[in-house]
């Protein structure tokens, strides 16, 4: 039996929070930093800047102090009235979110289903809107982080655009930095996004980018934390309307600098690469893909053999090797697992997951020549 | 062409210094606490308790604020003198130092020369010893670092006693923590240790731990720094001679309590593990292992194929992969790589560094099947 190995520390392989590099971690026991000063103004400011060409806008996005829940509840909120007819794009547990959302503020929501694991069709889409008398916006994901599934806006948003001059909502918690978004070129209306996903913070922070066409078009209803505009008003200076997670923030700005160091395109296809190694190693060792068709780059989402306990692959993971891979939830609960590829990972920490994969595999009896997976996503390194 | 990756931060596999865990490195970060406080008193004091078991022995060692070798020469200084007769064992650069040491203090040396990559026979050192008129000291490793041969120290010792009665003395810098030491009861006189080695800290302070026969046999020399009666007396109570270096202290409190949780048993077979592991996958690669009759649990030598330049791989790995293997020094330079395990290393770190390994004998020409060396290791560790 393989022992939790002596001198393994906690590492995440779930769709966030990912690993922390250090000199981000150090930058936030900077703890004496006061919001209200001029020192940290700047480096608020500098984030907003830093942030916008990851979003591909020219609108720095916002920062808030709270979950990608939050954020999306903060759009809702301040570009929706009660009653506004809605489309709603449900294809796992965040599309679901977005429609508990609306229904909670009183939106007239008509749901797309989406089978779990695939992306959704424009005309899927559009037959929703063509349904409703004036659709005030749809909401959808980049990514399905429940999933594993990648909607391909930057395919799907355009064929949207042809027909609907709407505003369009996307939450790219678990696509940015993985997947590219340009979001001003693409005609997005506003896009969503979390510090603990690749941005490689810890949780506590959120990102909220808006078009201008769509900070035309607040909304009246009542609102208080997260009205965008009072943000954007201070934000321009600096100075968020509440007291913000600071130390996140200094953070942020060291995870940001180094992205931007490496290049965003470097960023994108370092993660495109993590990705296929993953696919490939899934296939070695006689798996399958969950999201086969529309595979993430920010995680790779593997469908749990009928012989074997999901659950129990993903305990003994974390029991043994002290991996926090992630499994399905609700009725995917048990039969798959997400494998997350996504932020501050290096092709090292992929080789280790898949290593462990294994030997959890193994354990649990699933047959294979131990070694495999790993050696088929080194093959795939060496080959990119 | 495989490039440095984007998001990998230095790693070290030489044999010292090996890498800090993070609470360790965190302990290290409390520069406030005076040296010449009741609260430090108590930290020095335990560690020298806690560092007691690991030397096998009943006499805490002292702690030294110094390299190992100020330690090697503390105890020359402290147990030789003038025109003593010593043997020295010469297997490599470090039996190469005891010989440096023994001769600037003008000891009378008698060398034993040990073939690079092998370890000494009781019978080769007896010789030696027999060619005195009496021997005041038998100077060795228990672990050639430079080679990465084992001296089998519980075996040779309790030979070497059958026919000798002096002092001998142990080098013990790179052996420590990954093979066993009982000095008391193989009956050695001085063993000494480095914080670098396996107990996980960065450089700068050493142990040396002396028998009860040591302590009655001290040199008349003049000795200041390195005054180690004047040590034990204060270090009885926690109080070092001289100003200590504070915060490896309070890191290495935290080192030997993690090792001594884990259970000294425990920590000496992982690495037993480990050096298992990466002997197959140097086997599967094809390449042979230097001290292939001696091999070391602390450190892997590798013979670099002839074809292949050995200081050109280790570079190559250092800048595509930000990973520090050690090369051979002096006349094995280019002809050996020495991958060290030691220390608080995990099993998932050995494969990252074999995988390393492979990429980059891949980029230098060796032909092998990608993956084969990570395969081999992965399939060891599952036996084991």
């Amino acid at each position: 039996m393989f022992e939790r190995d002596l001198f393994t520390t906690d590492r995440l392989y779930c769709p966030g929070p990912t690993p922390v590099p250090s000199d981000v971690s150090h930058a936030g026991t900077q703890t004496s930093m006061y919001h209200r000063s001029d020192d940290f103004y700047k480096v608020f400011r500098r984030c907003a800047d830093r942030l916008a060409p990851i979003f591909g806008t020219a609108n720095p996005p916002l920062i808030l102090t709270s979950s990608g829940t939050g954020a999306m509840e903060s759009v809702l909120v301040n570009l929706t009235d009660v009653g506004d007819e809605v489309v709603v794009v449900n294809g796992g547990k965040f599309g679901e979110r977005w429609e508990k959302l609306a229904k909670a503020y009183r939106c007239d929501a008509t749901v797309v289903a989406v089978e779990a694991g695939h992306a959704p069709t424009a005309e899927q889409i559009l037959d929703a809107v063509a349904r409703q008398r004036q659709t005030k916006a749809i909401f959808l994901q980049a990514n399905e982080t429940s999933t594993g599934a990648y909607y391909s806006i930057e395919t799907l948003v355009p064929q949207l655009r042809q027909k609907f001059s709407g505003l369009i909502i996307v939450d790219a918690i678990s696509s940015l930095c993985a997947h590219a978004m340009r979001m001003d070129e693409w005609q997005i209306d506003a896009v969503v996004a979390g510090s603990q996903k690749g941005f490689g913070l810890p949780p506590g922070l959120s990102f909220v980018a808006l078009s201008d066409r769509a900070w035309g078009q607040l909304s009246s209803r009542p609102r208080f934390y997260f009205d965008l505009l009072r943000e954007r008003k201070g934000q321009a200076d600096g100075r968020s309307a509440w007291t913000p997670a600071s130390t996140l923030v200094l953070s942020l700005d060291v995870a940001l600098h180094k992205m931007l160091e490496a290049g965003l395109d470097h960023v994108l296809e370092h993660h495109a690469t993590l990705a296929t190694a993953t696919q490939a190693a899934v296939k070695a060792l006689g798996l399958e893909l969950f999201a086969a068709t529309a595979p993430s780059r920010s995680l790779t989402s593997i469908t749990v053999p009928q012989d074997l306990d999901g659950q129990r692959l993903i305990k003994r993971i974390r029991q043994r090797f002290a991996m926090y891979v992630a499994g399905g939830q609700d009725e995917l609960k048990g039969k798959i697992i997400r494998f997350a590829h996504l932020g501050f990972v290096s092709r090292f920490d992929i080789l280790d997951g898949i290593a462990a994969l294994e030997f959890a595999l193994r354990e649990e009896g699933h047959r294979f020549d131990c070694g495999v997976g790993v050696k088929a996503a080194m093959q795939s390194l060496v080959l990119v």
